[in-house]
């Protein structure tokens, strides 16, 4: 085993989820805090002093805390049932490069921090980048307070229990300015390292990509007692609604549209659901792109509703534009790392939303299934050991 | 408020559902111990002997219990955010046509029992009529004892944790041959009352009723990082699916075929699904148009499989046969109330279940609303006066 993956062993157990397989683990549940307390642990053992923001987001500074600093890290959080190495990898990563830098008699000129952001997945709450929206400001901190996980606890209360001042979230001017650069390390969620043969990466871009909630609303009625001509079941608008999102985005350049999450209401196998939730999660290259995606998706579903006399409302639950890393930043890291290859991404992080307020730069690790979101997400110790050195060499760079 | 309509508010409060409206009651769960709490105290308070029979239907006995008696009664539990009436009014009523045949100082010269049939629904464990269908051994004792709820517990550990022994779970002759006659009232589930502007009406038959789980299998990954082109998502066969379930059932006369359950794993916006499972709920006339609907629905769905490169396994679930009361019997009831009309159903009920080994018939009480299965179920009580002095008279005469 490696530093890296250690680390990750460690944490191997937590969140297990039995039913869907792989783990759950969602910002500020039970799982998701013992990860925070273990990695407060892990940063004091190593003589960083921990503290959390105002959004629940974790800091250890490597001496000082102070302004411009070079700031690396990941989240703990996952999607329901998702692999181990999306987040952590790039939490134990930065712990793991700290020591390697030690090793080499490294300390840091500038400030220094590995952070921890919450609830990245959205797999709670259900808005991605939760913690770092908080704290650039580009989530209304109202509108997240009121934002409710699926068994109606409010965010605000969720913080509450977590320790947290509910009062206090949103925009952090300081945690802000603390940010001189921020490098986060995590695994592919493609294939693109495979085909290149390379165990790592430096990230161009991300996809433009946001989240909808389709609700459509018929009639709850008996199963078996309902004649066809008497039903308004929005299980059909929203089936019609599955197939439209694979025909919209198939009719744009590298879009892609997924119903991941479908929730009918009341859910009983002999009774005609009155409501049915359906999540879209929709991504292009550009805003344009994305937007025509789902006036298609929404055009068709519409119809789909009328057809069954059925209501729509579509609300829009996030959203984030395209993403175009610095690419000053990059081309040094690239450097850094004897030219290693630049590669686009669909997958949202937090990096993307720092993009837009700090120089920020992505490091990928080979992921061997090409799988990510999902149980057989991987990535090999030797590649994760690569992403280690890598990551230690360009936060060196960056901190020297 | 009549004698039935009381006995109904008072356990109003039991069992709503905040999240899906209405009620959720489901077999050997808190509520439902609650509700026959309940009903074992109001069976007391009326000197009738309660004794719980081994597959945990509720019998209370007027007078001594014997064979051949005459009994009568429903269910307490609901599906998931379904109505007050569906179940519950039929156990009511029995309650209050006992007080209403001792008040015109009646005594039964036959056996005469009230009972409350566990898990009507299905809604917990998935099979509809658990509790007259082990009665009367038309499932698999075995089978049923490793029945799962949505969490994952076994029957066998619920009906353990109720204070009955799995072990003895199954075919119980002599709960059986108890039943000389057994009478259902129950709300309508359909406009039949309303068209026919009547309060009350004798069942003719019951559709046959199957339900099956398709599990659509793909590779669960990432929605925004996974090329259209590299997908196998099991959302989109699933949908496929539900519209073909429509059209199957449109192609065939009083057909009818339902999803009101569908479940994506692991159920994450951002998310391609590893797995989906859809439940179908097909009825029809008979055996042959039942078999027809669901082969067609079958087809269908292992093409859209086939082309998203997904497996689909199909499992019965349950599987009724079409259900022709007794028609000596329902003849005689009809009569005894001054000609009522008779009317099919769609429906379920724990009478289809009996009606296959004792002289059975079913009293169905005007719903207003034509809806079921949902919060809008509803029952005037001035029919439900009626629904009680009808069911009186039957069972006066029955057991006179």
């Amino acid at each position: 085993m490696t530093a890296a993956t250690e680390l990750l062993s460690a944490i191997g157990t937590v969140g297990r989820d039995p039913r869907r397989g792989g783990f759950s683990r969602h910002g500020f549940d039970p799982v998701e805090l013992e990860l925070r307390e273990w990695f407060v642990a892990e940063a004091e053992r190593r003589g960083l002093a921990v503290r959390a923001d105002r959004n629940g987001n974790l800091w250890a500074w490597w001496g000082e805390p102070g302004r411009d600093a070079v700031v690396t890290g990941s989240h703990l959080d996952s999607v329901p049932g998702g692999g181990a190495f999306d987040g952590p990898l790039g939490v134990v990563s930065a712990l793991a490069a700290v020591d390697l830098l030690r090793e080499h008699g490294f300390a840091p000129a500038k400030p220094f921090a590995v952070v921890v952001f919450a609830e990245e997945e959205g797999g709670r709450f259900g808005m991605p980048c939760l913690g770092s929206r908080l704290l650039t400001g580009s989530i209304d901190a109202d509108a997240a307070r009121h934002l409710r996980d699926p068994d109606g606890t409010s965010l605000a209360d969720a913080v509450t229990a977590a320790g947290l001042d509910p009062a206090r979230l949103g925009r952090d001017d300081e945690a802000l300015a603390a940010i001189g650069t921020f490098v986060e390390l995590h695994v592919e969620q493609g294939r693109g390292l495979i085909d290149l043969g390379a165990p790592v990466a430096v990230a161009s871009s991300i996809l433009a990509h946001g989240r909808w909630r389709f609700r459509f609303t018929g009639e709850g009625n008996h199963a078996g007692a309902t004649l066809l001509g008497d039903r308004r079941d929005p299980m059909v608008p929203a089936a019609e609604m599955v197939l439209a999102a694979r025909v919209a985005a198939a009719e744009v350049d590298d879009a892609r549209a997924t119903v991941g999450r479908l929730v009918p209401n009341p859910g009983g196998t002999n009774v005609i659901a009155s409501t049915v939730d359906v999540w879209l999660d929709a991504r292009a290259p550009d805003d344009a792109r994305t937007r025509q995606v789902l006036d298609r998706i929404r055009g068709m579903a519409t119809e789909a509703a009328q057809r069954e006399g059925c209501d729509l409302a579509v609300t829009e639950e996030s959203y984030g534009d395209t993403v175009h890393f610095d690419t000053g930043l990059r081309d040094r890291v690239a450097a850094a790392l004897g030219g290693v290859p630049a590669l686009p991404t669909g997958a949202g992080h937090d990096a993307g939303v720092l993009a837009a307020h700090v120089p920020t730069a992505m490091l990928f690790v080979r992921n061997p299934t090409g799988v990510s979101h999902a149980p057989e997400e991987f990535a090999e110790a030797e590649d994760c050991e690569s992403g280690v050195t890598a990551l230690a060499a360009v936060l060196g760079q960056l901190a020297g």
